[in-house]
């Protein structure tokens, strides 16, 4: 068999190398006689994995010590209420920003614990959009600002970040280092593994250790940011094989040239693509030019039964994971960090035949 | 090199032939192109996995269609904090069994999020033991009664469960399916999976449906067990490889011949250990007898400085692990459900050696 292109949103395709490096050591870790799966998360060769991770994420996005990173389980559904629960304090609210699925589900569980206010809301326009970042301003009192960088069923993606007076708090799950980004703009970024890190099983939570601080001790241990902090995030057994993983990806993510050429080489693949979908009537992209993401390509074409060909078609010249969100239809090409530009090309000479099949 | 005798207290041993297969199948998950880390948690490879895995663990431990089966993230420790979010109402309290390291966390995190009775303690006693279960009785209007079935730190374990009238909650992290249980006597066991399930990353969750339904609306979404019933454990991305491995074992303990066969081999190794600890008093155990774990053999040598010498040179002979927990050093054998009968003939054999060179 050959590998396919697999456009799946997450869990989603992974380096190829990180694969192999781990199918080559599973059964003997370096020697030492067990897998990886079975080593004490206390030992030797597992502190040293954890401490590769920690430091090659603070090289790759230029991490300051006044941040700590968190590598938790759960997923970012659960952050959806430990973010609350750890940074918003008792009678205060926390602003939200409504772009559409995701942040709708962060917001729903924020409103279960407390006082949210949404200052912005584009989660029903038609083309889907994110709001003008230089608009938003958060509401005096906020215990933070809360966006969803990248909506991977609406297909958007912010270009730039409210500038607010409130900590920025962001779910970045699905675009997390698909270019350079400017931690110290933020407070707290929580990112599940499964689309530009890793496999998934862990969430990478990236906060300014201050406001971990405010957590209040009516809240249980396992869930406040503090006391993972306090024990180096191995306060409880992590998801040791995923960290690894994400370990991984952060080595080939340097070897790459870092988030300057994963960025360039994310904006040359979204271009061409999005290009293509222009390039006719017979695509239609679904989400305003401005706000496009790079990583979830979505569009739709002249009905959904050509749609329902489309994707079957292409499964059939090993292109995967094409199929729209349940929730909206459509095509859907997520292109992550590790999806390779030949298969944007692939994919770009698929649609020019299809068009020219079914037009 | 070869595998040696791994006697890590968790994550710990896993089946051999689980991991072959998982290195195997790594790159290209049954011909599909991808690999099982990359597939997505909603397409038909994983849904293969996610059905085998719940229809061989009713299989495996009798488990009727009461119950439901949840796969989570955040490990034990976030089930300390959800067990009581969910099942003690407003203004009720929770009886728990305080019988060493694991339940005192379990309590710990109880107490900040309400009212909570110790119905019984033996967490200060020497030697370690258990409670009479027979005579373990719950509070008038608890919610539930919570036990650790096995303690891996003092090397204690249940033999019977206490039968009492508020459903039993038990934490089977450090023992689960070591041998045939009762899933009926209990309202909800929970296990972290790195001992007897598979690789860090995954809790099974096992709860009589019932009880799910107590959960009130002011308990986030995610933390609700009803919740992840109704969506069949994919409310979210599952942490999809831990469970496939967790699926891999079930396979296991069914052609080692069901918990029957495992919970024999394991009595019959554990009584072998004991004995060679019994046969003389340079070694002694530090369980009561009728307490004594058979998963965590725990013993110590007449001084510190012999137990430091034999985990170095037991460690020469590829058997590594046998540190006790820093809390209370001494030794400790973690004789898990993978861990082979050999490798306990291994250690008995180097505990006669080493009793012979330095006694």
């Amino acid at each position: 068999m050959s590998r396919i292109y697999n456009f799946s949103a997450g869990p989603a395709i992974l380096p190829e190398e990180t694969i192999k490096e781990a199918q080559e050591k599973l059964y003997d870790y370096q020697g030492c006689g067990m897998s990886i799966l079975e080593v004490s998360h206390r030992g030797k060769e597992y502190a040293a994995v954890h401490e590769e991770l920690k430091a090659n994420l603070k090289k790759v996005a230029n991490i300051s010590d006044e941040y700590a990173l968190l590598f938790l389980g759960g997923g970012a559904t659960t952050q959806f209420a430990t973010v609350p629960m750890n940074l918003r304090g008792e009678g205060q609210s926390a602003d939200y920003v409504h772009t559409g699925a995701w942040a709708g589900k962060a917001i729903k569980e924020a409103k279960v614990l407390g006082a949210t206010n949404v200052v912005a809301d584009t989660s029903k326009e038609t083309p889907a959009r994110m709001p003008d970042a230089s608009a938003i301003q958060s509401t005096a009192g906020a215990a933070y600002l809360h966006i969803t960088s990248n909506e991977t069923i609406g297909g958007t993606q912010w270009r730039s970040y409210p500038r607010v007076e409130a900590p920025l708090v962001a779910d970045m799950s699905s675009d997390i280092f698909c270019r350079p980004v400017d931690i110290n703009s933020f407070g707290l970024i929580y990112a599940g593994a499964q689309k530009n890190l890793g496999p998934a099983g862990v969430t990478l939570v990236i906060i300014r250790k201050d406001l971990a601080e405010r957590v209040s001790d009516k809240i249980p241990n396992i869930f406040r940011y503090k006391s993972h902090i306090a024990q180096d995030s191995l306060l409880n057994t992590p998801p040791c094989f995923s960290c690894y993983m994400l370990m991984l990806t952060t080595r080939w993510i340097m070897k790459e040239g870092g988030l300057a050429a994963i960025g360039k080489r994310n904006e040359e693949k979204a271009a061409k693509l999005y290009a293509a979908i222009d390039s006719t009537d017979f695509y239609r992209g679904t989400a305003s030019p401005e706000s496009r993401s790079i990583m979830n390509v979505t569009f739709r074409l002249p009905s959904e039964e050509l749609e329902a060909k489309f994707i079957k078609d292409a499964a059939g010249q090993n292109m995967k994971g094409l199929k729209g969100h349940r929730d909206v239809g459509g095509i859907r090409a997520s292109i992550y960090n590790a999806f390779p530009a030949a298969g944007v090309d692939a994919l770009i000479a698929f649609m020019k035949e299809f068009e020219k099949a079914n037009g």
